[in-house]
């Protein structure tokens, strides 16, 4: 049985849960609270965050875009990444996209300073960034939309990672309710028939003690 | 032919160079002043930003970890991940470390504060994002040594994309001057070793007009 290190509103960590639970592959779920920077868990990822897989024997895989990776290479069908090395390279160009610029334009700027300063104490929320990333979700929900007109999915004509990771960094912005679907109509569309997907339901099911969601959050028909 | 979109001292895009190299892969490179925002170029990637590799029919791949991914499964051999799921792993884990850890702490508090804002005026450099900078590389180099004095290169014996990232990103901040050598003899032999290569020496031959890097910088012997 594998075994994930995991935050419940991490993005990395939902989307690598997204990803197993696609692949039909068995695991379970360990709360990570990294900022404690357990000695254990440091050996487990010297870069001490999370996801972190445990494979059969043991063995440490950190950082969701190595996660994925390897379980593309371990459990190849169904592949979340697509057929044909151009199709798995736009599927990882959004990827790449989501993880790494949304991450860094809104999901550092709204779950960043509004959830992690808050628990850790950790000083202010800083409100310049959190303005920004209210502003910088627009275009992103403009991007995705953009993409929901053209395909099926975001990467194409299958659901695959893209669509994965986009969902993730969004169900979180989302549980502290920081999406603006109503100006969106075409990325809510979109969204709603990710969040109909069995293999979405649990992050929709998770709750974090203190926080409550706003009531759309696990609302299918939102 | 391919074609690779760069700039000259952007880590990411030696990444590419590098591994294309490696693999012996002919490519041609242009030039793409990012800040420009031209019009094709966004085109091409709607991110703006190098390194963006044009294949032989003409579609565009961008991000160098999409473009590194793309070049192993099109040209397997000589892999630069490595064989297995787990050794992958291992690499693809050292080269997120290098590309997002070393990147974030090190490259962008000075690479971006003295290169980017000097030559696009974009205001002062930030002397406290520098000093962090020139700070954290200390524990990074630490670390490469750690790793070579336990393994032949750094994500095992066979020499791989984790040398290449760091790498990369270690000869950028090299050409500006700010890489502490005489302090890391770990990791200033695992250097040394990388810049030895053939692969390597286009990087060396490198010059920005009208900023000259320091005499050790080309040198194999510094």
């Amino acid at each position: 049985m594998l075994t994930l290190y995991h935050l419940a509103l991490s993005p990395y960590s939902r989307k690598v849960r997204v990803a197993l639970a696609e692949k039909g592959i068995a695991f379970t779920l360990k709360v990570e609270k990294v900022w404690e920077r357990r000695p254990d868990f440091l050996r487990l990822n010297p870069a001490c965050q999370v996801p972190v897989l445990i494979e059969e024997e043991g063995h440490a895989i950190p950082d969701s875009g190595v996660i994925c990776e390897y379980l593309e290479e371990r459990f190849p069908e169904p592949s979340l990444l697509g057929h044909g090395a151009l199709e798995r390279a736009e599927t990882r160009r959004l990827v790449a996209w989501f993880d790494i610029k949304f991450g860094r334009e809104a999901s550092a700027n709204l779950l960043g300073e509004k959830l992690m300063k808050r628990f850790l104490r950790r000083g202010e929320p800083n409100s310049e960034a959190i303005r920004a990333g209210l502003e910088n979700i627009h275009y992103h929900l403009d991007y995705i939309a953009f993409l929901a007109e053209r395909r099926k999915w975001l990467g194409g004509e299958q659901f695959s990672l893209a669509d994965i990771a986009a969902a993730a960094h969004l169900s979180c912005i989302d549980y502290i309710g920081d999406v603006p679907w109503a100006k969106h109509p075409g990325a809510k569309d979109w969204y709603a028939r990710v969040k109909s997907r069995p293999t979405f339901r649990p992050l929709l099911a998770e709750r974090v003690p203190g926080l409550p969601p706003p009531a759309h959050y696990a609302d299918l028909d939102f």
